[in-house]
């Protein structure tokens, strides 16, 4: 028996986007082909991109998938590639399940659909879906509602190729204990196990994901006794990341091959002949083959090519071209104006420096210099005369004051958005925003995406070092002026203001907003862990204000951007406060 | 045996105040028991308010409200009440649960909590939490995502109250067959049903529901062969409203009494000892009481009431005492406002006309005349001086321009928030936002709170017509100028603008909206239902754009409002078009 050859098709899909998404499986699938692949495996829901969301309970958008599904079939039989298996992710329709709890009475008041879509994964060989599989295990937490949305399969699928039975399930099924893996864990009636588990994944990107996710892997491949092939989507979708980083793990636990993260690709991987004990119930003496393998990022720039990452796709899927943002000549600008030139390039970034009277010259300076760096069209719009045209009928005074500037600025963006048809997005970052440290509607949170949302104030310092770095590294001029990362930081809404006059130190700040806030952690853990009890208290409240302030105008500031954490979804009028002293 | 009374207390919680519920609690036990109530009972998750999101995942709060039950206990006993049986509605965590699916890593990585909590019915008698129970069907679909964040009950609830067996459940385990109602239904070893089931209720209101909650208990009382009593929540809290209507069916399914809509209430009721066939296994010859019944409110009179309920609470729960909003002479800001002034009193809304060069004469008379019927304070802000040092720095033209001055009105009413304090609230309707006629970040778009969100067009008109006419019944100045209702609508941003420049009828735009949005019907079977085709495909494309837009701009007009209908999720990037020709 000859090796199969496998391909893990890592591609970058788009929500809702049936033909794009058809397009790019003919594409990818060809150039497997060409390499000679007997089993070509595409990440979770490539046909209809993933999360799908309510999108699942329109009957003309399922139907618009089945159909696709059986183009792809015919067109690959057409063009003499029937031959290849092809596995890849859409959208089903449960036709036995009826709605969860068979009293469909409330479900119907609210106007779902009595029938559920399913997540299902698809075969097809010689011009037909041959074979389907619908997810088991339907995450609910975190940045997942599948359970929401889908009905759970019930039944395994084992697929015949070329003489090797393939398991096949999808993301979350791996995740669970029981299920699929329990059964394709067992041996048939002939005393064999299956060769090979595919796992079709749309697994979002968190910080240091990997070794979780090539751990989890080892420990099912050891289980059914056979390789486990993980196959991940990449690219951003909405306010996820998907970061790829397919790979191959072997029984023993052994990482096999693995894909670059955070770039399509399609990594080749061949599946030897078995040799097992005859009894079957030993464990296997096959020597799998190790192929290439992608070299670790170091913490930093994997943070930021997921940011990158993130905004590139947003831009794209959105049909935009270009980014328009405030240049403050301070750092979070600055680190969002680098991520969206490395994004769509710094000819497609428009840069906007919007002083007031209490701008600093080196402001401005910074902010022009950022610009010449990247490459990104630069423009100065004084806002004193519209500001003047505000106070001149309002008389503002204080806080009411500060925010007309910022609010200024945002008109100012979304006017020069409307004209020439660019992306606004809001430099605003994880810890000025968990704390309120921000204007509703001003510049730094308006627009359409928050690059920095999910990255706190430490680490937007961490990468504009690390990308200078790595430019240095390059040869190539730091893209970052020095001085926007070694200035102390200001909003300059009124004379001398630095952020410290109202927060702790960032690094401080930083470490008790992530047990506060990514912990649930409350004051009595916050104390145990030895903060001072008057910084605890400080960011207590400050948090606590901040998002009901925020909560109190849901219209305005809902960021959307990475998911290296998640959004904590509280009810807008709560008025619960964590007690402080 | 003498009869049980049973007290069922319609109140009105906020999610996070347990102090405030905890007091309320105590409060209506003693009004209660001034009655002479033997049972007193409390709508869902009263402790805690409802819907508490990821709230529930904060052990410190699942603490706080542990000990509030704990106090009401303490505190009854202290004051003579500890005979009274009370039963109300928390927190728990569930002791033997553990997350869903052993194989908790992925839920790790994402940092949710191993212990998962419960959505759970306690009940207090002399001093102690004597018996709890744990909702088991967690409804996930619609506005509730209670499968996301508790752990299901798998135990039922049956207490004894004074020689009385009293079942207890929560809400969605009365929608749906199966569960604790199964069990409850039959017979103890000594060949006896319960005699009464409780039922603790969060149930949002929709339009019409209050037949299909009768419906559905009466089912219920003749499956467990004994009276349902149905205690539902009241008032406003973020974008749901709770309309009451509490009530006792009888196993004939008959209701014999009921409490208002819209309004906190005690329904006392009295259980008549049980007198059945000696065998047990025969139907209950018991005879019961009828009590008061409230009458059933007109469709706009319930819609109406619905929109002043769901304000009043958000106002209040976010601790505002005012309200600011554009006055631009047209129909949805005059019925915003009066919405506003039923809500909080017309003496604390302030109404700001803004009048630009294309603001007609009579819009403003129609504004003045409003704000003066309605008793509320009226200003007039032009925006000229503020839109010409914008042109004079940008020169916009077109919709830009049009969006200038829509944006300034926006930045107007937010400075006059800022500097006074009020709560912004955004008068634009579910028809105009459907099809995107609307700026983002506009006076009608911006803010808190937008009222008419689930409102369409013909329907607002329909309760500004209702509304004036229940002020001439009452004797009173209709608070509507007619004219505000009888002109054709125009956003007056160029001259001579009309919305049927633009919009099909609204009668018509309504109903495809309601097939195309409510009932996911796709294009085809929007023809087969007779629309012209050519409506059809203009209707499918404004909102499948507008949708589009309005997500490109997440951080802009998410808008939380009343939930007659439901959001549709949707992901930003979303490429999907319903197909037109």
């Amino acid at each position: 028996m000859a090796d199969l050859r496998i391909a893990l098709a890592q591609i970058d899909t788009c929500v809702g986007a049936i033909d794009q998404n058809t397009a790019a499986i003919l594409e990818w699938t060809r150039r497997a082909a060409g390499e000679g692949a007997d089993l070509v495996a595409f990440p979770e829901m490539t046909l209809t991109g993933y999360p799908i969301e309510d999108l699942a309970l329109r009957a003309s958008f399922r139907r618009a998938a089945w159909d696709a599904a059986a183009d792809v079939a015919v067109q690959l039989e057409r063009e003499g590639l029937g031959h290849v298996t092809v596995v890849l992710g859409t959208v089903g329709t449960s036709e036995t399940a009826l709605p969860r709890g068979a009293g469909a009475t409330e479900r119907e008041v609210s106007g779902s659909p009595a029938d559920l879509p399913t997540n299902r994964a698809v075969a097809i060989q010689h011009g037909k879906v041959v074979a389907s599989y619908d997810k088991h295990h339907l995450p609910n937490y975190g940045v997942f509602d599948e359970f929401r949305i889908f009905a759970p399969g019930t039944e395994p699928l084992v697929l015949e190729i070329a003489g090797r039975s393939v398991g096949i399930v999808i993301c979350e099924d791996i995740w669970q204990d029981g299920g699929p893996i329990t059964t394709l864990g067992g041996l048939d009636e002939a005393g064999h196990g299956i060769d090979l588990l595919l796992v079709l994944n749309g697994s979002p990107y968190e910080e240091g994901k990997g070794h979780v996710r090539t751990d989890l892997a080892a420990r099912r491949a050891r289980e059914v006794d056979a390789p486990v092939a993980y196959v991940n989507m990449v690219g951003g979708q909405d306010d996820l990341v998907f970061d790829g980083g397919s790979f191959v793990v072997g029984p023993d636990g052994a990482v096999l091959t693995s894909a670059p993260q955070f770039v399509e690709d399609l990594l080749v991987w061949d599946l030897p002949e078995r040799t097992s004990a005859p009894t079957g119930a030993g464990a296997t003496t096959t020597s799998y083959p190790a192929g290439r393998l992608a070299p670790p990022l170091h913490p930093d720039e994997e943070v930021y090519r997921a940011c990158v990452t993130g905004l590139a796709g947003y831009v794209r899927k959105n049909g935009f071209r270009s980014i328009v943002l405030g240049l403050s000549g301070g750092i979070d600008s600055a680190l969002s104006a680098t991520i969206a030139a490395d994004a769509i390039g710094g000819q497609n970034v428009v840069g906007v420096s919007m002083p007031s009277t209490y701008s600093s010259d080196h402001s401005k300076d910074d902010a022009a210099d950022l610009a010449k760096r990247l490459g990104a069209d630069y423009r100065v719009q004084p806002i004193a005369p519209m500001v003047d045209a505000f106070q001149g009928e309002l008389a503002l005074e204080g806080v009411a004051e500060e925010n007309l500037q910022a609010r200024v600025r945002g008109v100012v963006l979304m006017a020069i958005s409307n004209r020439e048809g660019h992306l606004v997005i809001a430099p605003g970052n994880k810890s000025e925003l968990a704390v309120g440290y921000a204007t509703i509607y001003d510049a730094g949170s308006i627009g359409g995406y928050a690059p920095l949302k999910d990255v706190d104030k430490s680490r937007v310092w961490a990468l504009a070092r690390w990308r200078n770095n790595a430019a240095l590294d390059a040869g190539e001029l730091p893209p970052i002026p020095e001085s926007s990362i070694t200035k102390p930081p200001s909003a300059e809404l009124r004379p001398g203001q630095t952020d410290q006059d109202s927060l702790p130190p960032y690094d401080l700040l930083d470490e008790v907003l992530d047990a506060y806030i990514e912990h649930a952690e409350g004051r009595a853990e916050l104390l145990a862990r030895g903060f001072d009890p008057e910084v605890v208290d400080k960011v207590v409240t400050l948090v606590d204000r901040a998002e009901w302030k925020r909560r109190q105008y849901p219209l305005g500031p809902k960021v959307t951007s990475l998911a290296f954490g998640r959004d904590r979804r509280l009810p807008v009028t709560s008025r619960w406060r964590e007690p402080v002293e």
